[in-house]
C-alpha cells in the first residue's frame, strides 16, 4: 500500500540523484489565476520520469539489481530508466518502437542503456520488452502502474507544499497516471484543502473515459502531438487512486497545447513537450476553475524533438494571427507579385516566402495562383491586408494558401 | 568608486523583485569542461537587465523619482526599466526604434511603460531620448555605462559565489560591459582564483577592440542577430573596470551562437536569445581554455522573437546535417518524383516539402529542377542520399537548393 512515509523515503533517497526542481511564478501567462511552474522539464534528463525510475531501481534487492532491468518507452521513462540504472551501477536494456524520433534513441544510449530497437508501434515495443523480461531473467520497470514509482512520482507533491505551502490548486498532465496518482496522494494526505487537477488531451481520454464510467477500458487508438501521454490503458493502481484522491480531469486540444507550448517559450524561456504543456493548457483555456487562486501548473517534461518543435511553433503562431499563408489569384502579367509585395508591406506585413503555380485545373490559363507566407502581427491586420488585397483586384482565395 | 559594498547594498535591495535565479549543471552540452548555467533567462522580464535598472531607480531621490524617467533599448533594458519603474510607482517613458519586433513593444507596454517608437535605429531612438530628457525633466537610465545598474549586475557574481563555490571560471556574454563589469568586479573582489572571460559576437567586437588596441573605438556598423550585445560602443567605466577585472575576452561567430541556442533547446529545455548564448558557445566551441574546469556560462536573456527563434532552429538543423536543401535536376517525365521521394524514404530521410521549378534558364526545355526540404539524422546521411540519388540517375546539383 502507498503511504506517506514511502513517499519520504523515496525523496530522502533521491536527494542527491534528482534535482529539486525550481518553482517559478508566471504572471505573464494568460490566466485568471495566479500561475506557477513547476519546473521538471528542466529536471535531469528532461523529465520527472527519473524520480520514479530511479526509486523502484534504488529499491530492488542485489540479486535482481544483478540480473539488469528491462523496460520499453517511446521516449522520457526510457531515459529516466536508463540514467537510474547507470547510477545504481546496472544493466538496462530498453526497447523503443522503430519509429521513435533518432533525438530519443540517442538521448537513452547517452544515459548507458542498450536500446533494442523494435519494428512497429509502442505496443509491439511493449511485447518484445516482455518476451526480453523472461528470456533474461531482467527485471521489468513499468512506466506508472508500480507503488514504487508512484512513491517517486509522489516527491514532488512533498517539494510543492514546502516551495508553495499556500498553493489553493495543482494542475497535473495524466497518461498511465502514476504522476498525478503519487503527487494527488502527497498532496492530499497532508494538506486536503489543496485541488488536484489531472489533464488529457482530447485524442487520449483514457483516464478521463475511466473515471467518467467507473471503469477502465482500453482506448482502440490515441491521435495527439503530445506522445508522452498517448497511453490506451491508464494503471489500474493509478486509477484507483486517482478515483480517491483526484478533484477532477478534463481534457485539452492538440490546438490549446500548441498554443500553451508556445506560451511558454515566449512568456516563461522555457521548452515544454506536448505533455509537459497540457497542465497550462488547461489553465490558459479555463478548463479549470481557479480564478483568483494560486494555482501550480506541473510543466513535467522537456523533450520534444525539435522539428515537431519547428512545426508546432508555425502552428502557434499560425493560431494567434501571427503567421499566415495567403493564396491569391493573379492575372499572370507584369507588375502583379510586386503589387502584392507593395500592398503587403503597406500593411506592415513581412513576406517570408512565395510560390508561383501556374498549372493549377482550376484557373484560366492566362492565370496563376501565389502562395505567400507572411509574419503578421494579429488578425485584425490580416484581415486589413486582405481587404486591401482585394480591393486592389488582387482575389484572395479563402480556404487555400 | 564601485564598491563591494554598493553591489551588497543592491543584492540586499532588490531581494523582494529579482528572482534568485537557478545554477543548472548541465554536463550534456559538448565542452570539455564542466559546465553550469546561470539561468538569467529565467529572470523575471526575460534578462538579467532588470538587476541594474531597478538598483538604480530605488537609489533616485523623491524629486528625482517624481519627475520619471526615460531609457532607450531595443529590447531587454526597456523590459527592465519599465518593470522596475512600476516596483517603484514612478512613471517611466521608453523609446525604441520602430522596427523592434512587436513582441518587445508589447512586453515593454505590459510592464506599464509609455512606449515611444521612432522612425529609424537605435541611435535615433537614444537622441529622442536625450531629447525627451531634457524636455520633460526626465532622469535618464543609462543600459550600462553607470556605477548603480553595474552594482545592479554584481550582484550575480554574489549569488554564483554563494551557488558554486568551487568554480573555476565565469564565462560572461559583453555587449556595453554592463554585466562583465558587475559580475568581474565582484568575483574577483571576493575569490580572485576565478577566472572571468567575456564573449562578443564576432559582427560587433566593440570591446574586444578596446582591449585589443587599448582605446575604445566606436564601430561603424554591427551585424548579428545577437541584437542584446550588438553595441557600437562600450562604455567609459564598463571598459575600465573589463581592463582590470576580466582575464580574457572572445568571439564567436553568429553560427557557433545559432548552434548554442539550439543545444540549448534540445539538451536544456531553455530559449535563449542569441546574446544570452554567446557564453555556451564559447564554452562549445573551444573559444575558452576551461578543461576539466568548473565554468559557468551566463544565459542573460531569452528574449527572442519566436519567428527568429524559427529560422534559428532551421539553420542550427541545417549546420548539424540535420535538415538538407536539395536540389535535383530532372528530366520531366512520369514517375520521377517517386523515384526520388522512395530513394529519400530507403535511406531515412523525411521529406518535408517540395517544389518544382520548370522555368529554369539553365535547364533544356524537357527538364525541371526539384527542390526539397528534407530531415535527416546526419551529414552521413545527407551523403548516402544524395549518392543514391546520383547512381539512380537523378543528379543532385551542389551548392543549390
Amino acid at each position: 500500500m502507498l503511504t506517506l512515509d514511502k513517499i519520504y523515503h523515496a525523496a530522502f533517497t533521491m536527494k542527491n540523484v534528482v534535482r529539486q526542481t525550481d518553482l517559478i511564478y508566471a504572471p505573464n501567462l494568460p490566466s485568471d489565476g495566479e500561475l506557477y511552474l513547476k519546473t521538471e522539464n528542466l529536471q535531469v534528463t528532461g523529465s520527472f520520469k527519473v524520480r520514479g525510475a530511479y526509486y523502484k531501481i534504488s529499491q530492488l534487492s542485489a540479486e535482481e539489481k544483478a540480473r539488469g532491468v528491462i523496460a520499453c518507452s517511446a521516449g522520457n521513462h526510457a531515459q529516466g530508466v536508463a540514467r537510474a540504472a547507470s547510477m545504481e551501477g546496472i544493466s538496462s536494456k530498453i526497447c523503443l518502437p522503430d519509429n521513435a524520433p533518432i533525438s530519443k534513441i540517442e538521448a537513452t544510449k547517452s544515459y548507458g542503456a542498450e536500446v533494442v530497437l523494435v519494428n512497429g508501434v509502442y505496443d509491439d515495443a511493449y511485447k518484445k520488452a516482455r518476451e526480453l523480461e523472461k528470456e533474461e531473467q531482467r527485471v521489468f520497470i513499468h512506466p506508472f502502474d508500480d507503488e514504487d514509482v508512484i512513491a517517486g512520482q509522489g516527491t514532488i507533491g512533498l517539494e510543492l507544499l514546502e516551495q508553495l505551502p499556500d498553493m489553493d490548486a495543482v494542475i497535473v498532465p495524466i497518461g498511465g497516471g502514476g504522476l498525478i496518482a503519487g503527487l494527488a496522494f502527497a498532496i492530499k494526505s497532508l494538506n486536503p484543502k489543496v485541488k488536484v487537477y489531472g489533464v488529457q488531451v482530447a485524442g487520449a481520454p483514457s483516464m478521463v473515459n475511466a473515471v467518467q464510467h467507473g471503469l477502465i477500458e482500453e482506448l482502440a487508438a490515441v491521435t495527439t502531438f503530445a506522445d508522452g501521454i498517448a497511453v490506451k490503458r491508464p494503471g489500474d493502481t493509478t486509477f484507483e487512486l486517482v478515483k480517491s484522491y483526484v478533484d477532477e480531469v478534463v481534457t485539452v486540444t492538440d490546438d490549446e497545447v500548441a498554443s500553451a507550448v508556445l506560451a511558454l517559450i515566449e512568456r516563461q524561456k522555457l521548452i515544454a513537450e506536448g505533455a509537459g504543456a497540457v497542465a497550462v493548457a488547461a489553465a490558459m483555456f479555463g478548463k479549470v476553475d481557479i480564478k483568483g487562486k494560486k494555482a501550480v501548473c506541473l510543466v513535467s517534461g522537456g523533450n520534444i524533438d525539435v522539428n515537431i518543435l519547428s512545426r508546432v511553433i508555425t502552428r502557434g503562431l499560425v493560431k494567434a494571427g501571427r503567421f499566415v499563408n495567403l493564396c491569391i489569384a493573379l492575372t499572370d502579367k507584369p507588375g502583379q507579385l510586386e503589387l502584392v509585395s507593395k500592398t503587403i508591406a503597406e500593411f506592415g506585413g513581412n513576406v517570408v516566402s512565395v510560390q508561383y503555380n501556374r498549372s493549377d485545373e482550376n484557373m484560366a490559363i492566362n492565370s496563376c495562383f501565389l502562395s505567400l507566407q507572411v509574419e503578421t502581427r494579429d488578425y485584425a491586420q490580416i484581415e486589413e491586408i486582405k481587404q486591401a488585397l482585394n480591393e486592389r483586384g488582387l482575389r484572395v482565395v479563402p480556404g487555400r494558401g
